[in-house]
């Protein structure tokens, strides 16, 4: 075997492409805001539920985002026992299955949460990966949108629990209701009809959520007649009229109008308005100006302002769909949420209605949501940039639909870990590592049991520890060794301080101190390492501990 | 489309046969028990690992436990990017290409804990789930087996830390190298040619591992010939000739025969053993009585006998093995181990040595060890049946070896926290489901605002409350859900009880309890529903979950 063991290549050490691993405070930083969230969770009624990672193709249905992506899908194979098995995508697919399923013996509503990996068979790349973490919550049978103004506010309190701080992140609404109000007014949708244009309809959603990327001017293209990208490729538009466009675009628009409109109460510029917004739009203007002029705080002028923006949206998108009654009944879902999150404190610096909120997911019948980070840090340009959304959801209600055949309204929001734990690191910045365990470090082989006694002495304190396991022939590895797992301090105990009763605690924090800046009679007055009884090792530790 | 719904059939709302779903308390006590496990892995120095759930199949390798199972194996699937993947089967596989990947950058002594879900494709059956959480701890790059001896502790720490009382658990030792010098005494292990005889030796292992449950008759048949089961299938046996076939059943016989030296030295029966121990184990054995019978402290007693035990053990194994180094050399090790314990404070009574404890994996080289849970649970058949074991491991020296070709020591153990979590389940019985949220009821649809700022207040004092979301409609389905919840308690608030500014709280626990056992002037003087002021509702509310 051993020849044949020369002959077999030795299999790579390699993580799949795509795939990664986390160590040590990747770890545990990720499982403490996933506690922090929990609680938060827990706190508004909802209940932990953890799916089995592995569905059947059939329970878990087409509804992928992002369908004209080439590489999209999930991981799937044929089991013996059940045909088709795949790693599920998301959590909200395996909740509809769980709802139907077990529908009986839970409550109704039923708000759940979950955490935990998803899988998506995409194209691995920079920075994409194909395993990834997601933590949702979601209430399954309430149809009132009282359940989306509550994972709206459950989202903002979410956010505050991790270490955003107020101020530092806004909660977008929107409602697909409008959406559709826009698309019925361009002649997209008829609601007696609901499978008309829904080629075109599919065109022109995927373009609309491609507006980050696009611009208006790629959008506009994609609704007409197409667009070619940098690269040459060619993507087939919607080809609407000229009157299909334009509403569309003044949906499009209406963020960068609404941003324009509060700028312009600011620097009363309303030239650059004049034809982009409807002109009783101009009318209120200089009183608003007034109003926010008025204010000298600056955190009231500020919420003023999103007041202000909040009904300037619901005007602008009332006068886009007033010959819809899908998207009049929209608008007033929207007044509902803004008004229950209010009642409860969360005011428009908090909470946002947006008519750029689009997602991008297919599943949406109702209200849509987005988390956005509004602090900056520096883009990879170096010029800073807004942190931008690290959670979204809306409101679902067909999914069960597909198991049950009965309609079961439902309404939820995904966080995205991943991103979220990289926004508190931008924001808290670069720390030190948490302190590592002390090191017992091994002079005297054949008195390992020694050794192995202090650190149960220290542990039985309470105090992480460890007794240098590798080979101790080398005592300057085992040093280098302590060094590495960041020791606060280390142990060491030769024969001659056997015989004598004594250890030496060498302590590596102030030993690294004094290297790097100590004086001379600093160093004297503080020895780095102190000689004392075996019996008192557990209190110089702590001693150590105490002061670092 | 509506049409073609109909003939579509709807999708089966079902989980996979073989995996399953985890709801609210299920999810939440595994992880109560993880935590605590992974407090007592950091307080030994052990960090955290989370390897990709899913490995190249080369990566991954055959190291899957009973490789005589039919349908044993991996959910395998042919990636695109990366050829046949595989989602891991255990924690160990994936730790051994971790650290052949990143073996430059971790610490040498690595000490990593690992917990989180493993997939095995086995043919599903009752009770045999195909997604199972497993939670390891495992030290990579120690030769020395002080890294054993503090496995063991850790184990025994960990179990008393989750709730298992000192007493209700053993942590059982053994060495595989004893294993394999019997196997040399037998004339199956050559050192020099490890390679001969590897046929027979797989045939040895699988039998012996098979003792429960095919008792000592049937090891020995799979010995010789082979043996026919009760289905009438025929297994092919080693075909071991009777003087090498002695040995090893000898050594199967072990646990059983030291058993019943026990019990001898207890009751004076020697009878029983003459002939299945050596004549010199019975030397001593008036002696050792007079010892046990002069303890009269139960616990100093049985500490004693386990002490016994444990060098009897040594003894017998000593005689087995003693024309072999390497069982010698495996003695030597367990003998370092005991004493590891022992000077650490783990006594006999809780780390034991067995002879009976071989673990089915394949790889493991060195020592081997197990915990069993000793108090007793109602069997399926009503009597009570030992828990056994939750907890197992060993050493492997030759895994990260496929990667590097160079060997790299490891040694680590596994707990099944499904089996953990049911003893502790079964140790504390039935208790009462922890108190669901308070349940803002909505009597006036049109209030929601005011409901919801009810709960708002409920929460920001951080007690657990939901409004209800389901149809408002009929109040009684409110309450019932309410119950259904766990609710301590309901609050109502209807036009009337606005208009004067106060709220109904219904105390349900003391409902309950009234309902169930309370005299009429208990009733009267503890009313279960009482009207406060609106601002005074969450005072109200501390009074009945403080006294409840």
């Amino acid at each position: 075997m051993a020849a044949k063991d020369r002959k077999q290549p030795r299999p790579r050490a390699e993580t799949p492409k795509g795939f990664r691993d986390y160590f040590g405070p990747e770890v545990t930083e990720r499982k403490a805001m996933l506690d922090r969230i929990a609680e938060v969770y827990h706190l508004y009624g909802f209940d932990a539920l953890e799916s089995s990672a592995v569905e059947t193709v059939e329970a878990l249905g087409k509804f992928l985002p992002d369908v004209d992506r080439p590489n999209e899908g999930v991981f799937a194979w044929v089991d013996e026992a059940d045909g088709w098995l795949a790693l599920r995508y998301d959590l909200t697919a395996p909740l509809a299955r769980v709802y139907a399923q077990f529908r009986n013996d839970l409550p109704t509503p039923y708000r759940r949460y979950a955490m935990g990996p998803v899988w998506r068979n995409e194209k691995p790349g920079p920075g994409r990966f194909r395993q990834f973490y997601q933590c949702d919550a979601d209430t399954v049978g309430a149809p009132s949108v009282a359940a989306d103004a509550e994972i709206c506010a459950m989202l903002a309190d979410t956010l505050e629990a991790v270490g955003i701080p107020r101020g530092d992140y806004v909660v977008r609404i929107n409602n697909r209701k409008v959406l559709n109000g826009v698309l019925e007014v361009a002649g997209l949708l008829d609601p007696t009809q609901p499978d008309l244009h829904a080629h075109e309809r599919g065109i022109v959603l995927r373009a609309i959520d491609k507006l980050d990327r696009l611009g208006e001017g790629g959008v506009r293209a994609l609704l007409g007649d197409g667009r070619k990208d940098e690269s040459g490729d060619f993507t087939e538009g919607a080809k609407l009229t000229e009157e299909q466009v334009e509403p569309i675009m003044y949906f499009v628009a209406a963020g960068r109008i609404l941003d324009q409109l509060m700028r312009a109460y600011l620097d009363a510029e309303w030239e650059a308005l004049s034809g982009s917004v409807p002109p009783d739009f101009l009318d209120s203007a200089l009183e608003i100006r007034k109003i926010l002029q008025s204010e000298v705080d600056e955190n009231r002028r500020s919420l003023r302002a999103s007041e202000i923006r909040n009904a300037n949206a619901i005007r602008y998108l009332e006068q886009l769909v007033e010959r819809s009654q899908l998207g009049k009944d929209g608008i007033e879902e929207l007044r509902q949420i803004e008004k229950f999150c209010r009642g409860q404190g969360y005011l428009a610096d908090r909470i946002v209605i947006d008519p750029s909120v689009v997602r991008g997911l297919g599943y949406y019948t109702g209200p849509v949501y987005e988390a956005e980070l509004t602090f900056e840090i520096p883009g990879e340009d170096g010029k800073p940039r807004q942190f931008g959304s690290v959670a979204g959801g809306g409101r679902y209600d067909d999914l069960v639909k597909r198991f049950t055949g009965q309609a079961v309204p439902a309404t939820g929001v995904s966080i995205g870990v991943d991103r979220l734990l990289a926004a508190l690191r931008a924001k808290r910045g670069e720390v030190a590592p948490p302190p590592g365990p002390v090191v017992v470090t091994v002079m005297d082989r054949d008195r390992m049991a020694d050794y192995l006694a202090m650190v149960a002495d220290l542990r039985a304190a309470g105090i992480r520890a460890e007794v240098y396991l590798g080979n101790p022939k080398n005592f300057g590895n085992q040093l280098k060794y302590a060094d590495r797992r960041g020791a606060p301090a280390a142990v060491i105990q030769g024969a001659d301080e056997a015989a004598r009763g004594v250890v030496q605690v060498k302590d590596l924090k102030l030993g690294a101190e004094i290297a790097a800046e100590a004086s001379l009679e600093e160093w004297k007055a503080q020895p780095a390492q102190r000689e004392v009884p075996r019996s008192g090792l557990v209190d110089e530790i702590r001693r150590i501990l105490g002061k670092s």
